[in-house]
């Protein structure tokens, strides 16, 4: 793209000569909706109706308990977790789909800080993602580790021989900051530490490459950019290496090395099966399953080509139409995610008037409106009809409207 | 029922009397298969298909986000929570519906192990179902405790003022021995100990009054007699008067007392939702709400009724029929679940080739042919039909051919 459309023929060209359009289709998107929240919940891939309804009338109603084996039930967090770690850059057997984000941070940041009993503190940021903050203060807490939540840019001074772990976001779940990863995770190894990373808002909306990182733990949410479903199951990675070594502080049977021999004694699994607790979640997983097989279908650096070209435009013609609006992603392509926040005084207040209009973005405390740039399923002309109804409330006033004010929507 | 049945015209009798028939209509069972396995994988409700495309199809594929609010999917795990509370015989607000039982285990002991931290044991029993056992062992070493497992007849002198907490299953996953939990409970009471109860074969399958048994703490599963379809989410109890001052290990956002503030200081909720962790999984709990309305239809009192004479009428056919098989379930009605165990030396093979003439119930080890009674959607004439195929294939030695020992199930 040289210079910035400005009219909604350029816009409409780009749309037509759009690599990733073909994808569009394979969603079932509503009418009459600008959807830019696919960061919070991503878009119904058409094929998980008929995926997740076979589970449930053939494989519950008529296998029955039987499906465990020939349905492959059993399978599927690891088969699942193996399509994930293509998305990231590692091999097979290193990721398993299980559980909450929340809970597969819990279990990899117990076992990490058990390896290192002489450091005192997990270090991580201010303003990181709440359930981040909170699962790793409360499992300093069980520990007697110290929380060391520092800034950003003072993350690398806080790093030192008492660090027993990192926590850290990609990309931030607010502004889209993208940390340096090879960077950050070299900075930590000097210091003879490990990074966590949530992979929440950076799994299949910038290319990863966790290998190349040298990063050895991370854990992620499969109802974002993966398109898994609400609340889908989320994931977690540990790298080979230290699978043996690393042992989950939730020992449920299902990382039991043979679960079914119903033994008194707990034995982890070989593998990364280890870090699973409970019986797996079967629906939630054939949801997520439908979502990461689009996801893979799709070349992960063209995505986020489009994803660069959509916050291009989405910023110039915010500029243009909406200069009240501070733009509060960072500029440059190398620091970000795959959206675009803006900072407003009455963010909540003129998110629920472009709701009401059918642009869906969300707000976040305390002044930010987020929009979600997902390539698979958004046009350019999307993003010009977001911009367009923006600046149509502003300029009426429509968002004063006291309606919107008593709006209280939880998320 | 007085005496024992003894022709299939005596069974087919029953079944044309019997007040619970209605209800097997309301499940999708397949042809040619007697499913007597229940309790580890419910039947499919007919009104789950519907129920879940229209969370799939509609909420999530057109309302998209919106639907946490407008189809109250944030609400989901307290109002799926208050309706098994009413299956407990405790109150609504005492119970939520949130991931694994494995996972609610630990969260509810870490909790009630942090109350008493003087007390240095937590008691458990031998040959406990293992995710109990393996979960204590887990949460004991991280706490600095000692997990003492002893055997059932031993537990009220294992009981004394070193227990920080107890973990039971109300009834045993193998045998169906069901603990008094009235008695048990208040003998850790009068050690100043608390019991947390495994429900897991219980709810739905035997009446239950918490309130009355004096039952404080309790987990269970969605999967089994509550009918909520594979990997369910299970659910946990905590009375009232415990909530304040018990906090989760697991600190995750759900659990905050205002999770879209997005707070960096974690304060949990004031009510069950303290409990929860990640995202909800809404697909398992629209599974798990089918299951658990047409639960709620039911009486729990007539259930085990007819629980009992199917139970009843096994026992008396398979001592006729099939000699060579032990009882290995409690004969008094007051000290069991709602299945029923056979010990056999070759248990597994005869199970795979019950289950290949379509009779399904479970091995489990070592010897244990187990056979779930859901009296729902069974009739007497299921009992009849299973015994008659195994007496078939015990008679003809049909269960000694060499592919029956090859097969290797994983449930």
């Amino acid at each position: 793209m040289t210079g910035t459309p400005t009219t909604l023929a350029d816009v409409r060209a780009l749309d037509a000569s759009d690599s990733l359009a073909r994808f569009r289709g394979q969603f079932a998107l509503p009418e009459g909706v600008v959807y830019l929240d696919g960061n919070s919940l991503g878009a119904l891939p058409r094929s998980a109706p008929s995926r997740i309804a076979a589970v449930v009338e053939n494989e519950w109603g008529q296998s029955l308990i039987r499906s465990w084996n020939d349905h492959d039930w059993i399978g599927a967090p690891a088969r699942i977790g193996d399509k994930i770690a293509s998305l990231m850059g590692v091999k097979a057997g290193e990721v398993i789909a299980a559980d909450s984000t929340s809970v597969n941070l819990f279990k990899l940041l117990g076992a990490l800080v058990r390896l290192s009993p002489g450091r005192s503190d997990i270090v991580t940021e201010t303003g990181n993602f709440p359930t981040d903050l909170h699962v790793a203060e409360g499992l300093a807490d069980l520990f007697g580790k110290r929380l060391v939540a520092v800034a950003t840019e003072a993350l690398p001074d806080a790093i030192g021989t008492n660090t027993a772990a990192l926590v850290l976001s990609h990309v931030h779940y607010r502004s889209a900051y993208r940390h340096d990863m090879k960077a950050m995770t070299a900075r930590a190894r000097d210091a003879g530490a490990r990074v966590i990373w949530d992979l929440s808002h950076s799994i299949g909306a910038v290319p990863l490459d966790l290998y190349a990182d040298g990063a050895e733990l991370a854990i992620g949410c499969g109802y974002k950019y993966l398109n898994g479903g609400p609340g889908a199951p989320a994931f977690l990675y540990v790298a080979h290496h230290l699978q043996a070594e690393m042992v989950s502080p939730i020992r449920g049977w299902m990382g039991h090395a043979a679960p079914f021999e119903f033994k008194d004694e707990y034995t982890p699994a070989q593998g990364i099966e280890r870090f699973l607790a409970g019986t797996p979640p079967i629906l939630g997983l054939a949801g997520l399953e439908a979502g990461v097989d689009i996801m893979l279908a799709a070349d992960q650096q063209a995505l986020f080509g489009k994803a660069q070209r959509m916050f291009a435009l989405f910023a110039a013609l915010m500029a243009e139409r909406c200069p009240e609006f501070r733009l509060a992603s960072p500029s440059s392509a190398a620091e970000r995610g795959s959206h675009i926040s803006f900072a407003h005084p009455e963010a909540r207040v003129i998110m629920n008037a472009l709701i009401a209009r059918g642009v869906i973005g969300d707000f976040r405390a305390p002044d930010v409106v987020r929009f979600g740039l997902t390539p698979l399923y958004l046009r350019y002309e999307d993003v010009w009809d977001a911009v367009d109804a923006l600046a149509a409330i502003m300029a009426s006033g429509a968002w004063r409207s006291p309606e919107y004010a008593r709006l209280g929507r939880v998320t």
